[in-house]
């Protein structure tokens, strides 16, 4: 199974998130666009996810959480800038938890040896903020959801 | 006069604006918020600047552009994120000539000896779009606006 690379260099206030799947690329990107198949893989394994809204189009908001075991719940939410293409979506992210700290996502889509190469960038108002985000359950959340959204992938394929 | 500090450090895709002005943190923030205000201020000195909205609460949307004098018109537009205050000021800004390239803007207004500092940093998606924007009419333009919210600024404390 592939992994996920995700890089976040000193000093600089970014991250950038890297992953191969072995699916067409429109199934890829329709896996990120459509509700329906964003809450089977978006976010970590032990957490449940509600979609509120996903409005995909330039100017459209989103929101969606995350609950865990103990009945927490962990809010996000963001606009879409630019009509969402298989070529690049690109929104903004906050965590309801740390309101004022928004990131700016690009994500793009490449066809690569009949996969897809599924590339994030994400734009930090600061260094102290990509640190906090290294710091938080982002990494466990970004590996967990490159692994179940390869699962759906391959169950998708064979439907 | 003060001046405009412009920071842009190699390899990180960041601008930072810095400047201080000789008034109240309130009026410099209000001169931000009131499309009254701001449209006196904002762009280069040759330009004529039209706001179409600014609606300045959390997930409001803004766009102005500006004229040359051969009739050219230079379309932004943006969404606040978290309500506008002397605090902070979070918005996504898009040059209409280069869809799909957004930046993170985060203004922060503080006391310093009586007036305040302006702080404005500047988050893009990559080097070279934040490398691409130094070298747009950006610099020129925010040195101007600077000036002219220096000399506004002086006219509304008359006033």
């Amino acid at each position: 199974m592939n992994k996920t690379q995700i890089t976040a260099e000193p000093g600089i206030p970014q991250i950038i998130i890297a992953r191969e799947f072995g699916a067409a690329r429109d199934l890829v990107y329709r896996a990120h666009v459509d509700p329906e198949l964003l809450v089977q893989w978006l976010g970590p394994r032990d957490l449940a996810m509600t979609i509120d809204h996903y409005d995909t189009r330039n100017g459209g908001t989103w929101r969606y959480s995350h609950k865990d075991a103990e009945g927490n719940q962990y809010g996000f939410h963001g606009v879409f800038h630019g009509d969402p293409s298989p070529d690049v979506i690109v929104q903004t992210f906050e965590f309801e938890g740390a309101p004022g700290h928004v990131c700016l996502q690009t994500l793009t889509f490449a066809e690569r040896d009949g996969g897809t190469l599924m590339r994030t960038v994400m734009a930090f108002q600061s260094v102290a903020d990509r640190d906090q985000m290294v710091a938080s359950d982002m990494v466990r959340g970004t590996r967990d959801s490159g692994d179940r959204l390869d699962e759906l992938l391959a169950k998708l394929a064979v439907g």
